[in-house]
């Protein structure tokens, strides 16, 4: 049982997306139905521009439209720290805070020796190459507070501070907002064993 | 604070499909970035396809890639039987269940004062010239067991028993593998008002 020819072919597209089970691809084929062709038409350049125009950021491995991305080329940031993330998204939910000034280093995943990801398929050498050429004097480990991201600031503190930098760690603990009773017994470890004088 | 070009338009063309948020909007970008150009060229193409060959079956109104769509086009197909569903992918629910042989008719939506529709904006006066021109003598209608779906039900009853053909609902119930004890009453009102001898 399937749709015509050009329905069922869109909606096994959007059902390969992530997240996107049979029912949501189902709703969003028929939403492109019903919308105007020339909002159809904007997704789908959208969708090629991506493609055509985005790559990685030859310094950083951020997204980008150009050889470096824009916080690379921005020659306001502060160039002595990096922040290293696991992924693209990463660097835009740390700029969203406006806590951080410096520049960043895309790791493009973590350690995870189940998924056969270990640090040589991992951005890790070109980070040391540019702890090693670049002014940087201090690392921020701000890969996820999971086991895999753990893992990964681990390694990569071990390897680091060797090399003369300040290397820190992200602080765990309760989120803001969050309420003691409801938080999980290793994250209210994690608030007291990271506890600072006030 | 926004994603270099390209990234930013294809989260903003993602984030206006129904029940895409942001974060999913976010994922969904990034996930094409990585995916091959070759699967997010099929995936551009499939977009435009479905806006290009894609219209509602002149007869029925379910979607179409010709003139009459593959029910209506199909002559084993009971004529004399049509199901009256609010939505093209009603009819590929009911499809799926191989319980009906008949035809269909696709209001395009339900009766619902409060959004401005009322029976004109529905394809009822097509409904009621298939009924008067096609061999048709029984109507089931399988609208949503909802407000809007339960008055676009009773209109069209008392529109079409006038016309001499048999109408029937479709059966509100408890549903198959569901829980008597978890069932909202109206539901269990329904399972018991339309009992049946066993």
């Amino acid at each position: 049982m399937s749709y015509e020819g050009p329905v069922q072919d869109l909606i096994e597209e959007f059902g390969r997306l992530p997240g996107v089970g049979p029912k949501s691809a189902q709703r969003l084929a028929f939403h492109l139905l019903t919308m105007d062709a020339a909002d159809a038409e904007r997704m789908a350049k959208a969708i090629l521009a991506v493609k055509e125009r985005v790559r990685f950021c030859a310094r950083c491995f951020n997204v980008s439209e150009f050889e470096e991305c824009r916080i690379c080329r921005d020659s306001r940031r502060d160039s002595t720290v990096l922040c290293v993330v696991e992924e693209p998204r990463d660097v835009m939910a740390i700029e969203k805070t406006a806590e951080f000034q410096g520049r960043y280093h895309v790791l493009g995943g973590a350690i995870s020796p189940i998924d056969g990801i270990g640090p040589d398929q991992l951005h890790i050498k070109e980070l040391v190459a540019r702890v090693g050429s670049e002014e940087v004097t201090e690392l921020v480990l701000a890969t996820n507070p999971n086991i895999e991201g753990e893992a990964t600031a681990s390694y990569l503190a071990r390897l680091l501070k060797s090399m003369g930098v300040r290397v820190s760690r992200i602080a765990s603990g309760l989120p803001v907002g969050g309420d003691l009773e409801y938080a999980d017994e290793v994250t209210l470890g994690r608030a007291f064993s990271g506890r600072r004088e006030v």
